[in-house]
């Protein structure tokens, strides 16, 4: 029986979601636990519950909406992604994984067929790493990559900590966040893909065979500050030259991997005091490196940080090296690619085996179960800005595939 | 008649001032117009008012503290310095010429003796750049180089305009701020070195024979952002990276401008959207570049930005360069550097003449009447930074001999 999920109702939720945002449209902002943040999970969940699904949540602020199966005693096909967005962001990185996930789960209940496994839609906290450095926590803390100790450490750029920040409604035990592999039977991601090469091939799906191994590393650096008059260039320990040094370095060694797919980012930059007339004495970098090869990314790490340490022993200047994390790649499902492909035929669609280089919760639930993602064409592979953009098409394609695959994994 | 300045009075003034910070010490913190800032005012109002001192202020906040002569009708004498504090600075720069130059009208006043000419000692508004990027606020727009229209333009980060900013008390008429030459018969400003040569020397103090000329521009990179996993790395155009190049190429201009005076500093750099995994599509650095040899600075300058041309060139980076001020250097008057002298033979101390290479009120007082600054040491060279210091020996004897030639000058 053919699933059909009902598009425009889809498309109003989507323009909806983008108007809760801490900066005016185009652009998104939705920051872990901000207002917008809260204020998009409560209308999530009311989005849900109107459907006559189930809500729960964990103590992360993990949600999960739930579909009961036949045999609600197997573990639950599951689908999902994430609201939150990095400033200044656009309406469809991750929340078309959530809000299509909603609409195939709602699909499925509007057929009437009722399917053997519970299907679980969740919306997982903090995918990007905006607030505290590290990404996708809600599902690393499901999957048990980082423990509720560490999570107990993480401190905003305030200096606020994950327990300060965390609201009423997710107060319990951070610990009891972790599941044990086998708690779901399937994991499968509805996202955009986040890169060019769907729209250029004219291809309306790309089915995903490995993630890959991202690494995040935080870099600071302290030199001496000074009246940008009066100390004389021989005698300067800049710390934004060392850091802007270390940056180039970055770019480098990304563009001498051996990979082609190696790719290296420096995204956030401060320095201190910041004063046109001083010269630097602190700078802080976070940089992300990320390659479908791990070995030739931890070769480029290892070089980033020789670079890192010449520049810094001739300078002057003091380096401190923060590992946030270093992840493996994750391999896809091959079981659950092959249903998707299927009924990717049978809804006459077309698509392509595709690697993903962004981050996604998959690489963590691909730790718990088997895990496989669906990517739709965006426009110029754009995301993380206003502009980022998706068409109509693409997501009805993207969500009825899901709905069709879920149903399929849920009555193995 | 020997003056004797009241030096532990003078030493309790200049701690307690450092506690009006918006920083916990031993940092302070007086941006423009802040809380802080105002509070300052209006402590240093009291204090003068205390002494029986006559106060006024014009439109753009400068305070005006006047000990009136036998002859009001000539032109005073001044002295001054400014109060305002970088992020994260020190208790000395500006506020040693502050409340030194009130210790020495006091001191005067205490004498009995009353100066022919008023002396005037001038708390300039916003000598540091913080807020508006653009240093020396007040005595430019005394001395004309910035015009009223030019100041109405002003805005800082947050776009807020100086008009939107200006308190109540000084809302008057911004083009009533401009002097004519000759408005005043001399200045002469006290201040720490903020470099390392007197103290290196042992000498009590340095008489400013030329200030160096400073430049100050912004430049703004417009790149293309993007997800920090998608974009591969030849495809990328990265506003940071861009800046970062350019800041190091500012660091070669002043290395190798054949000047050993040349300076060059990039204290202020933002990223946007400033996330981990995005690809900054925008970049801001404001920049400093001074010079004793004009020339020279200004062949520099050429250099830079031909290599930010080329950089952004490369690179796919659109730049937007905006010069923020560009100041020739003042030559300070001889005559009252031979005042200053004299009093330093009589009162035992040691001198030299000295080069200033910092920004001071003094380049632009140099431009409505004979001008010089004296020099005390400061621990190290430091300046703008928490651990700036002078002895109080060094105060003091800075502050005695600002007094005496005050003095003099108003007697002629």
């Amino acid at each position: 029986m053919p699933l059909l999920p009902n598009i425009p109702r889809l498309l109003d939720e989507l323009a909806h979601l983008a108007t809760i945002s801490a900066h005016p449209a185009p652009a998104v902002t939705r920051v872990l636990f901000s207002e917008e943040d809260l204020t998009a999970r409560a209308w999530l969940l009311t989005l849900a519950e109107n459907a006559g699904l189930r809500t729960r949540s964990d103590s992360i602020g993990n949600l999960f909406i739930t579909l009961p199966g036949s045999d609600p005693s197997l573990p639950a096909v599951a689908t999902g992604s994430h609201t939150d967005a990095i400033p200044n962001a656009g309406a469809y990185d991750g929340v078309v994984g959530v809000l299509g996930g909603l609409e195939a789960l709602r699909s499925i209940a509007e057929s009437g067929e009722t399917p053997r496994r519970s299907i679980e839609l969740i919306m997982f906290t903090a995918e990007e790493p905006t607030r505290f450095g590290i990404g996708c926590l809600g599902s690393r803390m499901m999957a048990g990559t980082i423990t509720a100790d560490e999570a107990r450490q993480l401190r905003d750029p305030n200096g606020i900590s994950l327990e300060q920040l965390r609201p009423p409604q997710y107060s319990g035990d951070l610990a009891a966040t972790r599941l044990t592999p086998g708690s779901y039977s399937h994991f499968i991601e509805l996202h955009i893909e986040q890169g060019p090469h769907l729209e250029a091939a004219g291809i309306d799906i790309g089915l995903v065979e490995k993630i890959a191994a991202p690494a995040a590393f935080r870099l600071t650096f302290t030199g001496t500050g000074g009246h940008a008059g009066a100390v004389l260039m021989p005698g300067r320990h800049d710390a934004f030259l060392a850091a802007a040094e270390t940056a180039l370095a970055v770019e480098t060694a990304a563009l001498e991997s051996g990979s082609p797919d190696t790719v290296g980012t420096t995204g956030v930059i401060e320095v201190k005091p910041g004063a046109i007339n001083s010269i630097p004495c602190h700078a802080l970098m976070e940089i992300d490196f990320r390659d479908t090869d791990l070995a030739a990314r931890d070769a480029a790490l290892i070089r980033i940080r020789q670079s890192a340490e010449t520049i810094c022993e001739r300078r002057g200047v003091q380096l401190d090296w923060f590992l946030i994390n270093s992840d493996p790649p994750a391999l896809c499902s091959q079981e659950i690619l092959a249903v998707a492909e299927t009924h990717t035929t049978d809804l006459s669609y077309t698509s392509t085996r595709l690697i993903s280089r962004a981050y996604h919760d998959s690489l963590f639930m691909a730790r718990l179960c088997p895990t496989a993602m669906i990517f739709i064409p965006c426009l110029n592979g754009w995301s993380h800005r206003p502009d980022e953009f998706s068409s109509p098409q693409a997501i009805a394609k993207g969500t009825t595939l899901l709905a069709h695959t879920l149903l399929t994994l849920a009555a193995s």
